[in-house]
């Protein structure tokens, strides 16, 4: 890789280097238009806060290859994480944070964005720190345990004037934007059903997921976002209402959160959607019928290798690095002042069914309006 | 097609020269077992009752190609049908029947099995009244309107010593078998969760099919009973409770019947199933998934075309032709005096299935022990 090559061409070969792949027309649009954006201009900070399997395995080598951003520094309440994190990515001691001493970030100008990667019960105190502290902020998903703590983050950044975005990768990768753009501008014609799932075997049965307190939830709060994500970018519409029920067969395992969640959706207009979550199945599927044809994505919401097919297209499965595009994007948001596709609103919404899912598992699966 | 090859090339050569395609080795196999049984016996006499779009483009055409048995009468309420069936099969005037002399058919000597194709409501008053006549009888599914109604004809044909069965075409379709067997010898580990759906999007509004009266029910009765045999048959289990919600946007056309149905089936040892059927979908599937790899077959249900994968096995499209194995085998039995595999018995358990969905329906999706 030379250095005389525009920046384009030595990010698309550090890319393959790396093995991440081969950005896709739609995908490299998409970073062209955040690289035109970001000419001459320097990138902006980013702070990982937790530094748990996301940030360790997925965010940080992300943000080896993000164009508008660089990981600047680290907040984790683990000491020994410090030397291995500063060593790897070479971070300045005076960018590294504890919990206790996170609010200093405030003086730090080399932090410009927070991307909190917290267990789920802490999203709202550091996104509300963070904001106090000027700092743009992303929260990993789901944004909040409530739509209410999902008002109180956006209210807390708007007052700071700081940007609030969600880690909603899948927005970003193109695969998925087929399926957004068949939604609007539907080729196939109207759609007449969504099924939305994803699940998987959860292992160790000590880790945060599976404790209420840290999680908020089981499957619904982890992976069941990406299933709301996924019938709401496909349709485009928003449900009116729905209907919830939580099966459970490992009462030990499962014991202070659900483990398999079975969810009908009812959209504007007659259209349904059936959805499963579970931490106990295995499914990662999004599937669209059309009245001329139908899509399927599957794998659906993995990191990587997202394909299928829309009708007679094939979607050949992609390996774009959906966090770097996504962050890429932010800062594009960040620097142009405008609201981003994933903005705090957008996690909002994808709460407020969360919540109307919980009322109506604890209601034996009645009807619940959005 | 000469006359002096056996009967398995023969009947392979003429299948091919229709264009319903070649037979893959299970189903060969099963061929086979049927005519080694079959050999140098005379072929029953089947009657098709009811000369609907089923009877008139999949049944009588399969009896051109059946093995053990032959188009020997009909039974219908519209006269100008029997001119036209009598030229175009060289059905002898003494073996058409109506629907008032149909009792008459005890004299018939030609005909050995009646096929029951009328409209749901009608099943059980036919197959009594053949069962009566001494006629073995299959009949199309839902095999009756209620579970009570299955016991009534299951035993009219035990006291009459008779055969009863449904015409379950696809446990004679080797895809699904293989995903039979598979839930059996389990060769990818247990099984962890199952979908299975089947809508399509019904046109002409005044077909007896959205008439409860005739049909008893809607999509529910008709392809939701593929659903409930295609998750029965790919856990080789019985399901112990399900929840079942009926979802409408479109009251006037599905005025008597439901329109969509989704709805969750509990089988021993933890496992889950979800399931949608509807008038006003699309969707053809059958998935499971297994410890180790999942399976699907899409389209899953339709007459001919089955066909997808079982963990790395691809199983292409079937076009082998489903209804002749079904009256082939059932002949078989007849012959051996053994209990088909599709008997009244396999029927009623699917329509104690079906009157639970109702009675969950009818209570706003409580879950309802089978």
């Amino acid at each position: 890789m030379t250095m005389n090559k525009n920046s384009s061409e030595s990010r698309r070969e550090f890319v393959k280097a790396i093995g991440a792949g081969v950005f896709t027309v739609g995908a490299g649009a998409l970073t062209s238009n955040a690289m035109a954006a970001s000419a001459n201009q320097k990138k902006l900070g980013i702070a990982l806060v937790g530094l748990g399997n996301y940030a360790t395995n997925q965010l940080a080598p992300a943000l080896q290859v993000t164009e508008n951003a660089y990981l600047a520094g680290i907040v984790t309440g683990t000491p020994a994480k410090e030397k291995i994190w500063a060593d790897k990515y070479k971070i300045d001691p005076a960018h590294i944070y504890n919990y206790d001493n996170f609010d200093n970030i405030i003086n730090d100008a080399a932090i410009d964005v927070v991307y909190v990667v917290l267990p789920n019960s802490m999203h709202k105190e550091f996104v509300i720190r963070a904001a106090r502290a000027g700092k743009h902020v992303i929260t990993e998903k789901p944004m909040g345990l409530t739509a209410a703590e999902c008002e109180e983050m956006i209210a807390a950044c708007h007052k700071a004037g700081v940007q609030l975005s969600v880690g909603y990768r899948l927005q970003f990768e193109d695969n998925t934007q087929q399926i957004v753009h068949a939604g609007q501008s539907l080729p196939l014609g109207p759609i007449n059903y969504v099924r939305s799932e994803f699940s998987f075997i959860i292992g160790n049965p000590k880790q945060w997921r599976l404790k209420k307190e840290l999680a908020g939830g089981g499957p619904i709060m982890d992976i069941g976002i990406y299933c709301i994500q996924g019938a709401r970018m496909a349709t485009g519409l928003e449900p009116i209402a729905l209907r919830a029920v939580e099966y459970k067969t490992d009462h030990q395992k499962f014991s202070s959160v659900e483990e398999t969640v079975m969810w009908q959706m009812e959209f504007p207009g007659g259209l349904y959607s059936n959805s499963t979550c579970s931490y106990n199945m295995k499914a990662n599927e999004l599937y669209v019928s059309y009245a001329k044809g139908n899509a399927r994505l599957e794998p659906a919401y993995s990191y990587r290798g997202v394909g299928g097919h829309l009708g007679q297209l094939k979607l050949p499965p992609h390996q774009v690095n959906q966090q770097a595009l996504q962050m890429d994007d932010f800062v594009v948001c960040i620097r142009q002042n405008k609201t981003s596709k994933v903005s705090g609103e957008e996690g909002l919404k994808d709460m407020k069914i969360v919540d109307a899912m919980y009322k109506s598992m604890a209601n034996g699966g009645q009807r619940v309006v959005i």
